[in-house]
């Protein structure tokens, strides 16, 4: 019997595989998926959901001047000669009620008392504050000078009606409900959240919760993959596992792709069942594997394919592997699938990113691109980028790490004490 | 009538309120709450909350020596004069199965045959790689050298058994669902989410979905501070609002303070609303209020207090101010609740944190801490952070920015070109 592989040479030119974006733009030419479907969400279930549409303001908000401060709303020409001993002495109008259109106008020479967030008055250019003015009756005293439009939110200040507030394919965070609220809406429209079918294949493997045999380990990167794409607002599936036989891996795969937007095809890490998800994808639909191997580490042996139009990654077996290459190819597809626009964030790398000083030298080859797992420290010299030691079946090497600093292709090493990139977790 | 402040000096000097630390910590001498109870979630439900225990690995992991490669597993002596064109021969001993003891021993001059996650048989001490190998029937031809130890995961070499591998007070991460997995937890003892209760208050405000009657305008403080305590792991409970009565917002506090950890009381805009919160925190419960105003732009005019052990933080209305005070204060009382141990990451400002050059001149005054909304924007030279204009009232300029520039109370300005740091959000 011949063993995949015997007698070939192993991994020495990085070459003979595609660099991540090579092989991400090969899947892109032929995988164009129409976005998920929308859905309207309760604005308390719409934080971290991505817009489905852009949001105008459907009036100016506020939608009258309001005031600024507790105090007189007052004609500003009025105060002109007013200071803290000499007081412009104005006839008390009455009160402007909180809620509520105001049932007094400011004409000359009056002041309406009004609370922060009242209506201010017809008539009335600009709000006094109440620490600059004495009521004696039915008079009010202005001890302070006010120009048109001091402590007055002018209609319209915080969003005009028609504008763009937020657009199509933004992620909700906290502030944005608070846009959203402001603008009456009850009901958000977000794209659904995209199904992510989970294979995991491998004899050895055993679920959390059961005991283990001599030989036998626990399926971790099912549970991390769900968890990443869940984080990622994805909606995981965690399918039942399948034995590294080639009818069972098709017969699994065929069943995912009816009813997922991505299916992740977790195959073991051994030669054998990684040809299996690449044999299966290839059996199971058109066009198949586009991309078999990457130059990355970790992640090499990481197959991309499309089947009937659904993106099939088979992901490496090690669990370092398997998180990374999700991180590398799940996330950007599932930000596909719901037009996720780039964050407009600094942190380009995708996410947050932050910079400092690598700690210890990190070698890389050339022609292959690495996914270096570092712990960062704060020192009196600014932030420490320590690399985390730990193969890709380390899974305790990505509990350590706080991030991933990306060693471009072109190098060969990065030196101690050079400025990084990290790329957050 | 005499207005609340009438005649008063305004705020000019800060040093009448406590600084945001010093309020905090006036607040931390008297509440001292338990720790939230646990509960145990399954692993697919742990991303994202708070670890109640310590989670030591129950068993080494791996739980026996595993195969790193496909290929032989041999007796490094065997090999020690191979070469690519001078093979070791050895003895075919077998296959060793996925996911099973290995049923063989690899003798003197032996080799087995294993794939990568494979149980690495006894008697073997090193496995080589498939590619350096050729099959001929019963002989294996070794064309490298190994050494003890090569190819093969040592039994604990990911986690030892009574190692403590996740911390209590760490939130799970995708990388921690991981390590949970592979320790066979199909269960995850984690603490209850804290409730907190959210009543506004102000007779202006109507709920998202209605329609606006002049004077009035949306409540988005208690939809963007539920979505702000559900993104920190709490369970936010909006409650109906209240009008600006003392027995009214009394009444709701008393309900609120029976069901809740944390309760937020977010008072109209106006000096009355603020002084009803205050009111109704010393009349509900002892000892009341504790800190009435902070040293702190936006949201100077927060409440601090506890009711019979739980704290009440009175909110100001404009929305700016809510979402920075439940930042500033509400972020922290949660984490207290949940034992959340500070995140390693360098980005200590509380969470992710990153650098850039300030764009323009920031002014503020000495004793007052500001929140600063900044907008990132990658340049040639760096990351630029641009302060986004908007008054306290402005979502739209929360909505624009990235994060938060925090400048100290001794300082007066922050000049252009000062290499600042950001908290992100």
């Amino acid at each position: 019997m011949r063993r995949p592989g015997e007698g070939t040479t192993p991994a020495g030119t990085w070459g003979d595989w595609l660099a991540p974006a090579e092989a991400w733009q090969r899947v892109r030419d032929v995988w164009q998926p129409a976005l998920v479907g929308q859905e309207g969400v309760p604005l308390t279930g719409a934080r971290g959901r991505v817009l489905a549409q852009d949001v105008r303001a459907p009036a100016d908000s506020p939608a009258f001047d309001r005031s600024a401060m507790d105090g007189y709303a007052v004609r500003a020409a009025d105060t002109a000669a007013a200071a803290q001993d000499v007081p412009a002495r104005l006839a008390y109008a009455g009160d402007v009620p909180m809620g509520a259109a105001s049932p007094i106008a400011v004409g000359p020479g009056q002041a309406a008392w009004v609370a922060t967030g009242s209506m201010v008055p017809p008539g009335a250019d600009s709000v006094v504050m109440v620490e600059r003015t004495t009521r004696e009756g039915e008079t009010v005293l202005i001890r302070q000078a006010a120009k048109p439009g001091d402590n007055v939110v002018r209609r319209g200040d915080d969003l005009h009606a028609g504008a763009v507030v937020l657009r199509a394919g933004r992620r909700v965070r906290p502030h944005d409900v608070a846009a959203l609220a402001s603008m009456g809406l009850a009901q958000v429209p977000v794209r659904r959240r995209p199904r992510v079918a989970i294979i995991a294949g491998g004899d050895e493997l055993v679920s959390p919760g059961a005991p283990l045999a001599p030989g036998q380990i626990y399926d971790a990167n099912s549970y991390a993959m769900a968890a990443q794409i869940d984080e990622w607002g994805g909606e995981p599936a965690i399918l039942p596992r399948v034995h590294d036989r080639p009818e069972e891996v098709r017969a699994a795969l065929e069943r995912a792709v009816g009813g997922a937007d991505v299916v992740l095809l977790s195959g073991g890490s051994s030669v054998g069942i990684k040809d299996l998800s690449a044999e299966a994808i290839d059996a199971v639909g058109r066009p198949g594997v586009l991309v078999h191997g990457v130059a990355m580490r970790p992640a090499r042996p990481t197959v991309l394919g499309v089947v009937d139009g659904v993106l099939v990654i088979g992901i490496p077996g090690n669990p370092v592997s398997a998180m990374i290459a999700c991180e590398v190819f799940a996330r950007p597809a599932l930000e596909s699938v719901l037009g996720v626009q780039p964050a407009r964030q600094a942190g380009t790398m995708g996410d947050y990113s932050t910079q400092g000083r690598l700690a210890a030298r990190v070698r890389s080859q050339v022609g292959r691109r690495d996914y270096v797992r570092v712990r960062l420290e704060r020192t009196a010299e600014g932030i420490a980028v320590h690399p985390v030691p730990g193969g890709s079946n380390a899974i305790r090497s990505m509990v350590d790490a706080d991030g991933l600093l990306v060693v471009p292709a072109e190098r060969e090493a990065v030196e101690e004490g050079a400025t990084v990139e990290v790329r957050l977790f």
